[in-house]
């Protein structure tokens, strides 16, 4: 007799994108719909929060606003870069795999990859690039993009940041960080977002929001505000500059608000780590690497992939490596947690 | 004795985007918020605007939304157009004038500008570039894109658009329709939007949602399916997929629902037609022409408009001309007509 | 009984680029083939080249060869140009009409254009679009490019060329110059180069060498050398640094060796004179103006224009006025226009 | 007491692009010096020249003649690709590497690459990216491009090209062949270009002329016609069409005469072969691989190479393996081959 099947968790484990808005978010857009404002960035809900980001930074920065992660991806980069340059990043980068090549058709310029450690860029791999400064015939090495958290769930130390853009500045290379789970990475981390962004040396980030509670909007973050001179520009250009801009600003005023982000974030990645403590030990599963952050990579056995997908659904990673992943997020509860992991136990436990 | 200077009005007339959120918008947003949905539009929402806009076009149609309008008119264009081809288009259109470039750095193509007559491209202004057609020299014209409301408040009757589509399709070219202001063009026309745009041959349009009430998102319609191929590319390249796109298309069902889209756009144009008859007859002020929309094109002694400003802000159009531009939308009320043509009676009275 | 149709001409009147090389060149070219060279640029033809434009101009330039015209201009416009910003050109321009979008598609930055005068950009074409310096809505205006001579075989004078580069430079916009037919313009001119464009403030040139007499390869000229910061990557990034590059900088030694170049427009300026006076007063014939370089544009009864075409082609200019362009080059003999002028009255007198 | 240092050779190792032209092509380009003829390409000789490339063939093919080999692989590559698409290639690839980002800038499509297998593509490496097909989060693959032969001096065998164009056309995706070296990789083949690369079932190719006795000049060749829909805009928008065309069409006729290009590339094959024979044993000189075509790659002692370099120059490979490459051309001489190894014993000989 076969076990009943259990019942799904409420909430889905596919992505940090299938969650909804944080209450709090939406309540801060209903507050903002009050009166005349300004379009496009001239309202003082855009002015304060760009005050607040130079305070979570602890210096002044250059805040801008955007709709979506590519978009900002796009703006970040394509406001330091010229084309004729390239950028380095890991084969597995978000801006390689994963926006259908905006960075590359907007900005004009090339991404040569190198093989990710650990879903890495480490310092040596810049090496080799470095060797094409000057030379008219190879695209220009002018700045590394790294994801943190990386698309692999794994974080950068501040102490690795740090090397990287030594190393990148040594060539006059920027770093540009895809922030997109920034404060996954930052509540992992110990440390503030000013220590690991900031005073690492990075140059410009993608602050992520939308996987952290907001409904839509991210925020491109010029570290040094002569970085910026083009931006407001390429921000249009990109199709990036949010018409009732207040509204975006608002959400980022809210999640920023009692450090509502890194409360998220946290819980995002304690559920992630209790999901992880449910399945190990289960017999056909093989925990990839600790979570770090708030994803869970497991191997499967392969042909339990899609009665576990059907029961409740989640991404494959890597087939080839019968790899699939798991994400938590500000909205998971333990119920759910234990919910899925009952599911993957006995839907496994038929074969 | 000076009369005193009166209050300004509550809502603005700067913009249609300086209005919020239509109530009902906001009501669609949280009631979107419930459990999770796979993000980039495999949700439910995502699926019911579709089948939504089928109906509102009378056909199936393919339905893509987007961020904002730069990103719409981008993915509209970009999906039908090749790089080496051209855009024909009026000097004063939003994608030459108003975009930063957005439509050409994207698709590598070029906007071939001719002079507006009204605010309009009219069809004999096709014949000089269709002679480009075959020669390997010239950009080869492809699309006549125009906005419907104009930039310059001005309509397109059913028989010029449908005039417009088959002299553009006599030479194998397509017609883009910007349609920021759609509604507003509807509501004064009298006729429906499968008349006015399905009928006459439109080819593909951005269907405006944001200065008619929503709080963003924008859809790009394209009348016949086939011209759809590139377009969910293309959009996810442009950065103008939604990620938790649920809350897009909850906004336009929250339009379509009992046609509150026509209902606000209705409301937007009588207050425009009000604030004409308030405000004719003043001395000093000059309409340039009757509002056919939303907008109210005036002439004003130059040496008023500051003061003007200062007191209730709107933006200047042609200094040159010395023309100014005031703007209704769904929020504008009688009340804020009567204290904006007040205050522009008494200050004007003060020269 | 009809006059016999007398024989055409042995040059044609097509195009100046319809002659073949001039001998010289050929010389030259023969003469560049000994040993072994270095490729893309690094050999002492080029460096030879270099020196002898730094006479040419009377002060340090930075000179980059490139294969054609087309190439030339992407080239010069594409080094100090931004995406986010626009180069302003007449409507007639030769970046405008006769290069398929190449700059705009390789800059991606926009071309705003105005209408010629006697296809001419006149300074106060630049001031409506310095209004949008600064505000990211608007394409940034950074370049004036003008022809010299023009699309229409006029030429500007020194004082306009000044005044025109004053006020772009007022905006701190550059100004770019199109000198495809630059040596028609200088020899028209009783001016030097270095007069006519080092000393009014061109920023930017193209000097055209393949018109005048040469094989392939013009010459992209950077009067301020700090503007050609990015000029060797955008030549290789556009596909216009020669490989085997002696073979360039050896044709463009021998046009300005004994000022052969100036020679051979001399003469083809002469000759389109001598045809002007040829064909003025033939019954049909209208000289739209009296040549000033080496094209005679005409208006011709309509019926005849193909025939005369059959006899000894030449190209339409603008048809819906009639017009007709016949140019002459440095291998224009007085007998070849004495053929044409002959053919020409033969073949219209017998309508 | 040292061993005087020999003579250098007269010609150099550095490139075969470092060799001038064909005494052939030269008498070609003055007898083309005749008359007028039409340009961009309406002359005779490009009729001519295409009727030869239809021959060499076996069938009809589309030959469009451009500047240079960066700007040859642009057009080929543009012309069959969309900006959402990506191009696979080798790490190591000339479009990659050597062309400072030309066809990525140009086209806006990516190119993703995978590591070389002794220099080749191997047909296994599209299966990970064939995944992405229909999913708008990836850019599409669509084309496979190769380089015959290879920059690492190595040769795809006939099957090798057909099973990767197999595979390829499995998945809907073109094969581009960079055919810079196509004549040293034929003739080292013992087939034809028929065979190689038109029975292979290759979509697009570039001819190379240059390196092979050209003066400048490179064809794209379509081998099946219909994949020339937007050739020849795309060749003028590159910046790539030719001017006085005739010059590159007599070289191309010049080169095909009596199989001219295939002798001329034996020749730099067995002068390639002959040097490293001459060079295998001498202490301190270890040879990469046995030639195959014109190139010979050798490791040396590090701390000769500078030495070696200054006496008769050549370029570096990859000095952190201590690689060189030395090249031969058409015009090397057994006395250059004889001069050049006797230089590298007496020098190396000198440690």
């Amino acid at each position: 007799m076969t076990t009943p099947t259990p019942t799904p968790p409420t909430n889905s484990f596919a992505s940090d994108n299938a969650a909804g808005v944080d209450p709090a978010v939406l309540d801060a857009l209903a507050a903002a719909n009050v009166g005349p404002a300004l379009a496009y960035g001239e309202d003082p809900w855009t002015a304060r929060a760009s005050r607040a980001m130079d305070e979570l930074f602890g210096r002044p920065v250059e805040t801008f606003a955007c709709w979506g992660g590519t978009g900002a991806n796009v703006v970040g980069l394509a406001s330091v870069i010229e084309a004729h340059q390239c950028v380095l990043a890991v084969d597995s980068a978000h801006i390689v795999v994963d926006e259908c090549g905006a960075p590359v058709r907007f900005s004009g310029s090339t991404i040569q990859t190198v093989p990710a450690v650990a879903g890495k860029f480490v310092p040596d791999a810049i090496a080799p690039f470095a060797q094409w400064l000057g030379s008219e015939h190879h695209p220009q090495p002018a700045v590394v993009s790294i994801s943190q958290a990386t698309e692999m769930g794994t974080c950068y130390s501040v102490d690795e940041i740090a090397a990287l853009c030594d190393r990148a500045h040594a060539h006059s290379m920027l770093v540009h960080l895809d922030g997109a789970r920034i404060g996954n990475a930052v509540a992992a981390s110990g440390v503030s977002v000013e220590q690991m962004v900031a005073e690492t040396g990075v140059d410009v980030m993608t602050f992520g929001m939308t996987k952290n509670g907001a409904m839509y909007g991210e925020a491109v973050v010029f570290l040094r505000p002569e970085l910026a001179r083009r931006a407001a520009f390429v921000r249009k250009q990109a199709g990036q500059l949010p018409s009732k801009a207040r509204f975006v600003a608002a959400q980022l005023l809210a999640l920023l608000e009692g450090d509502r982000w890194l409360h998220n974030a946290t819980h995002a990645n304690d559920m992630a780590r209790l999901l992880a403590e449910r399945v190990q030990g289960l017999p056909g599963v093989q925990l990839v690497h600790p979570p770090e952050v708030n994803s869970v990579f497991v191997r499967l056995p392969l042909d339990t992939i899609e009665t576990l997908q059907r029961w409740s659904f989640f991404w494959e990673w890597d087939l080839s490596d019968a790899m699939v992943r798991w994400m938590t997020s500000f909205v998971t509860t333990p119920e759910d947690v234990d919910a899925f992991a009952a599911g993957v136990a006995t839907l496994l436990g038929r074969r």
